[in-house]
């Protein structure tokens, strides 16, 4: 069946928001937000709203400290762009975003608290600015009501997948600490280290936008692959296997998208998941 | 109409439960633990089996070293309380007072760290004993896993009711740590420090028992009689006001088990409103 012409405009479209002005390429990130700006836009209202406090103010100003430095927001993003991806017209990928966004703010307070950081997108941290005890606290409640929030949507199912992310995001912290002093740490134990500390809540991210989306079971990329991929790399040298590794999983990121109707998103995802691993080739 | 032989029965046996083995009088929570021995046994089992990570041993680790110092699970005593006085049956229970514990042990864990505090139920605290980094960690681990038991219930009333509570909690904390510099805190701001550090996860531990045992909600206890209560103390002088407030709390809770069918359990929880303000009688 050959495409519709709507379908035809969305696999060429992109392509010209490649171009910025002075025509060079654009990165996909921006692309992403310069498309999902409107309900990036209600993101960060519904994001301002619930960062409040009735009976804390210390709340919000350490939450908006952080929150308006102007993260990339990509997490966010990407669980707006999975939903829109799958078709949604609903609201619940607002909230869904912004609870993402939460469950990030939440680890990087309490990051920057076990970490001793001083600095955080350029300014001094939360930790640093007030003191560890509001890090924590505030982290606290921007946990609580990032579950809050999912529970507006009514999914127990996103609710799963979230919890379990954010046991997994803590359990990768947790290993990470032990890791640290122990010059014997394996590679699998920093794999498992860094799937908790960024593959969990950006894999949760996308996957709750399709969930929401009610986008079939069947489509989400199947487990077990890793393994798979370590035996392949493991007759590999150390730099080639890690640039490997990389773009192996750049490629199961572009392989997922595959099952997914042709959509301007799709492509700018495309794109994203061989940017991110550019530097290394 | 009479009361069945069941009926009556139950009214009684708690009063022969109040006799221990040396005539003197036994505690309330000590017969509410008596009581749901086998329910607890099961939350214990439970609790030991979530606390578990495929990963990091030192979650375990941690969380043993709190949870098993001893407290008098309290909480999860009230959750299952409530449940079975509201004539619960099945299975859910457990999860809930597991997941009561769970909050209960993450908020002591951040605890210790926001006051440095170097003891706690006897022992020398997680934060003290390995670091804060630790605590803060597990703490979160913990948190997250509640939120996974949760999900098991099948119940978005209770995620709802837990969320909030949890957020109460921590905003009760950040609210203490600016109040407690300042000298001019007023009796209100004190009530809603107490009222996010103490009583939100007592109300919710009972409120959620009830709501999985599907009790009715017009049986819950109103809103709005703090403000009542308050202006009608304002007359009073500090020490005679505070004691009147925790009589007038103890006995909203009794009147609250009002409506509830006659069951031993019923008397039980009286008789433990009644004696966690003996102490200022």
């Amino acid at each position: 069946m050959p495409p519709t012409v709507r379908q035809a405009e969305a696999l060429v479209e992109p392509k010209e928001d490649l171009m910025s002005l002075d025509g060079s390429a654009g990165r996909p990130m921006d692309m992403l937000a310069a498309r999902l700006a409107d309900d990036m836009a209600r993101v960060n209202a519904l994001i301002r709203e619930r960062m409040a406090s009735e009976h804390a103010p210390r709340i919000p100003e350490v939450t908006a400290h952080l929150i308006e430095a102007g993260g990339k927001r990509l997490r966010p993003l990407l669980t707006l762009a999975a939903a829109r991806l799958c078709g949604y017209e609903g609201e619940h990928h607002i909230r869904l975003a912004a609870t993402v966004e939460f469950i990030h703010t939440a680890t990087l307070l309490h990051d920057d608290v076990v970490d001793e950081s001083k600095q955080r997108r350029g300014r001094p941290t939360a930790n640093l600015l007030w003191d560890n005890q509001s890090s924590v606290l505030v982290g606290d409640y921007l946990f609580a009501r990032s579950f809050g929030l999912m529970v507006e949507t009514g999914s127990l199912r996103v609710l799963d997948i979230l919890a379990r992310a954010s046991a997994t995001i803590a359990e990768g912290e947790v290993l990470q600490l032990s890791a640290a002093r122990n010059i014997s740490a394996t590679e699998d134990i920093y794999m498992t280290v860094i799937r908790g500390k960024t593959a969990a809540l950006f894999a949760a991210a996308c996957e709750v936008g399709g969930v929401v989306a009610g986008a079939d079971e069947a489509r989400a990329a199947g487990e077990g692959d890793l393994e798979r991929a370590q035996a392949v790399l493991a007759r590999h040298g150390t730099l080639e296997s890690t640039r490997a590794t990389a773009l192996a999983w750049a490629e199961r990121a572009r392989t997922a998208l595959e099952p997914l109707p042709a959509h301007p998103l799709k492509e700018i995802l495309a794109g994203l998941s061989a940017y991110v691993v550019a530097r290394i080739n």
